[in-house]
C-alpha cells in the first residue's frame, strides 16, 4: 500500500483556558492509500506539528516529516519501523518530529489492520487483549472539598481507580497536600487505587518531593506520578528507593524508546507511562512495554485526550495480562469526545478493553471533527504549505 | 527593560540540498526594547520554530513560546533565567519550546549587554575571554581524495585543527574509512589538530564504533564525536573506556541542561559540546560549561552556521582558559555570512577571539538579510499569526 495522502485536521474547542486539560484541542492526522482511510492522532501543539510536517528542507539532517512519508509503502509493520528509522535520520534536527509522527504511526498501524481485517494489538504480536482497569484521570480540585467531590463522583461512576493531578498539589505547604490526599482517599473510598501526579512540580527538588511520602504512603497511594522533570532521572533515581510503598511513576515526556528506557533503568520507577503520541506511536511504544516487563516494571499508557488516543495508547500493551492499569481521561472537553463515533465505556466490572475490530477499531465522527475543524494555512513564499483540507 | 518586540526572520539560500550543511537556512530573532535593538539566532528549523511561538494555547502546559516572553522585564541575568523557567513549565508539552527560545534567549543577552554596555562575557561572570582555537569544520569528502584536498585547504588557509564529519564516514568498510582518516592526517599534516564526526552513523551499535578505535588512534585523532544516537548514552559510556587514546564527543543533541549533564555523566565524553541556539540560549550552556569544567570534561561549542551564532556560543566558555578547541565553520554558504557585518577572524597565530565590544558585539547586515529574507505567513481562522516582519 502507498501512503497516497495524510492530512491534518486541527481542531480545537471555541475557548481554550490555562488549565492542565490536554483534551481542549486536538490534531488528527488522515492517512489514505486506495479505497483505505485510517486516522492517527498526536499529542502536541498542532500548529507547530502541522508546521514540522510541511516546512522547508534546513539540511540532510533537518527535513520535513512529510518528505519521509509520502509515497512509501506500507505491507507489513516492518515498513512502519523502516520510515520511523528513516525520520529518525532525516529529521534529526528538527525537535517537533517524534510528536508530529507519532499522529502519522499511529494511522499507519490503523491503515494495517484496516487492510489486514486484523487488530492492531495483533499487528503487534499479541494473541489477545486483556481488559485493563480504567482510572479516572482528573484534576485536583481548587480545595480539598472539591477533591472530594471530583472523587466520590469518580467513585459513584464505578471507577476502581482515581488519578488526581496538578491544580495547587506541591505548590502550597506539605499540610495543604496532606489535606488534598486525605480528601482524595476519602472520596474513593478506602479499596480505591488511588494515585497521585505532581506534574514535575519540583524540578529535581529530592527534599521536597520526599517530604511527601509519608502522607502519600499513610493514604495508601500505589504511585507518585512526574515528582520531577521529564530528563530528571538522576532525582527520580534518588528518590526512588526513599518512597517507601509508594512506587514512583514517569515516562510521559519520553519522545524516543531511549528516554523510556532511561526512565526505568536510572529513574528506577515502578511504573512507565507512555504516550503514543509523543514517543514515536505504537511501535517505540510496544519496545517500551516488552522492556518494562523484562525489567519487572510495569507498563502504563499516558493519555488525556480522545478515545482514538485512548484506544491507540492501550495496544502496546493490550496483551500483557499483569500490567492492568489504564489512564482514562474522565471529563474530556466536548471535542475531544464528539469527534469520535466509537468510544470506549467500561463494562459491568468496570473494566474496558479495546475493540475487536480491524485497525484501532474507532469510528471517526464526521459531524464532530467538523464541528470544530480550525481553518489555518501556512504559506511560504508563492507556496502555500498547509490548508484545512477537506473532511470529504 | 520591557521585551516590546520579539521579530522572527527565516533567511535561506534560494537553492537548499540534502547535505549535511547547516549554513543552509537561518532563524534569526530580532528582540527590541526602547532604542535598543538585539540579535539572536536559533539552530532550528525555521518555518517549525516560527509556528511553536505564535501557536494558539493548547493547555496550560502547552502555550507558546511567545507568551511567556513578550512584555516581560529583562533588567539582570536574573530575568532571562526566570523566563527560561517560565517556558519550561509553560510550554512543557511543547517540543519545538528549546529550540524556538534559544534564539530569543540569546538576543536577551545582547540586548542586556548592550544597555550595560559590557560584553556578554563578563555578564556571565567571567572577567576575560581567552583566544580560542578555531578548528575547520567541514564534511568528509565523498572520496577520500577530495577529504585529502579539502584538509590541505583548511591547513593552508592556517588551520591548526580541522574536523572531518558526516559524508560517507561509517556508512561504507572499515577500510573505506581508514582511507579517509589517513588522507585526513596527511591534507592537516602531522601537527595538526584531527577531530572526526560520525554524525551518529552507529546509532547505538558500539562493536561498529568499537572497531574504527584503533585507525582513529593511529592517526592521532583528539576525539570521535557522535558515533551514537544523540540520547544514547549508555552507548556512550560503553564504548569511553575502550577508546584508548581517543576521546569522545557529544551534546549537541541536548535541548536541555539535564541531557548534557547525561551525556556527560553517563556517556563519559572528553568533549560536550553545546548549541547554544539549541539547549536554550547561553544561560544554560554556561550552567554546563561549569558542570563540566568541575567534571574535567572540556567544553566545545556547536556551531555551523553564522558569525552571530558563532559569537553567541563561544561567551559561555569564553573565561576557561584550557577548554581551547573552538567549532569554526570554515565553508558557510553565502547567506550565513552576509547576513552579518561582523565576523570573527583568525589572527596572525590562527586564534579567534569574542569582540569586546557591548552585547555579542556583532553587528548585522540589513542588506545581507534582505538579500536572503523568506517571505512567509501562518494564519489561524481570521488572525494572522505570523507575516515576515519589516527589516526597518
Amino acid at each position: 500500500m502507498k501512503i497516497e495522502a495524510v492530512d491534518f485536521f486541527y481542531l480545537s474547542m471555541p475557548v481554550v483556558t490555562d488549565a492542565g486539560d490536554g483534551s481542549q484541542d486536538a490534531l488528527l492526522v488522515r492517512v489514505r492509500s486506495g479505497d483505505l482511510e485510517a486516522w492517527g492522532e498526536c499529542e502536541a501543539s498542532p500548529l507547530t506539528s502541522i508546521a514540522s510536517f510541511v516546512c522547508p528542507m534546513s539540511h540532510g539532517a533537518c527535513r520535513p516529516v512529510g518528505a519521509s512519508v509520502l509515497g512509501e509503502d506500507v505491507s507489513s509493520p516492518a515498513d512502519i519501523a523502516r520510515i520511523a528509522a528513516t525520520i529518525q535520520w532525516n529529521s534529526m534536527d528538527l525537535l517537533q518530529a517524534a510528536h508530529t509522527w507519532s499522529g502519522v504511526e499511529i494511522a499507519l498501524w490503523d491503515l494495517l489492520g484496516k487492510a489486514r481485517g486484523e487488530p492492531v494489538y495483533k499487528l503487534l504480536g499479541y494473541q489477545k487483549a486483556f481488559p485493563k482497569t480504567p482510572y479516572a484521570s482528573q484534576l485536583f480540585g481548587d480545595t480539598a472539598q472539591e477533591t472530594l467531590e471530583f472523587c466520590r463522583i469518580a467513585r459513584n461512576n464505578g471507577f476502581k481507580a482515581v488519578k488526581c493531578g496538578w491544580g495547587p498539589f506541591g505548590r502550597g505547604s506539605v499540610k495543604q497536600d496532606a489535606d488534598h490526599l486525605q480528601a482524595a482517599r476519602e472520596g474513593i473510598g478506602p479499596d480505591g487505587i488511588l494515585l497521585i501526579d505532581a506534574g514535575q512540580i519540583w524540578n529535581e527538588d529530592v527534599e521536597a518531593a520526599a517530604a511527601r511520602i509519608p502522607m502519600l504512603e499513610q493514604v495508601g497511594a500505589t504511585w507518585l506520578e512526574e515528582p520531577f522533570n521529564g530528563s530528571a532521572y538522576e532525582a527520580y533515581g534518588a528518590l526512588a528507593p526513599r518512597s517507601g510503598k509508594v512506587k514512583l511513576a514517569g515516562g510521559e515526556a519520553a519522545h524516543n524508546v531511549f528516554m523510556a528506557r532511561h526512565v526505568i533503568d536510572i529513574g528506577k520507577v515502578g511504573f512507565v507511562q507512555i504516550d503514543c503520541g509523543r514517543i514515536g506511536g505504537i511501535g517505540p511504544a510496544k519496545i517500551v512495554a516488552d522492556y518494562a516487563a523484562a525489567k519487572g516494571v510495569t507498563y502504563v499508557n499516558h493519555t488525556f485526550t480522545s478515545h482514538l488516543a485512548l484506544c491507540a495508547s492501550i495496544q502496546p500493551y493490550a496483551g500483557l495480562k499483569d500490567h492492568t492499569i489504564c489512564e482514562y481521561p474522565v471529563k474530556p472537553q466536548a471535542m475531544a469526545w464528539e469527534m469520535c463515533g466509537t468510544h470506549i465505556a467500561p463494562d459491568a466490572n468496570g473494566e474496558i478493553r479495546v475493540p475487536d475490530a480491524p485497525g484501532l477499531g474507532i469510528a471517526m465522527n464526521s459531524a464532530g471533527i467538523k464541528k470544530y475543524l480550525i481553518d489555518a494555512e501556512i504559506r511560504v513564499g508563492d507556496k502555500t504549505l498547509y490548508q484545512t483540507p477537506s473532511l470529504d
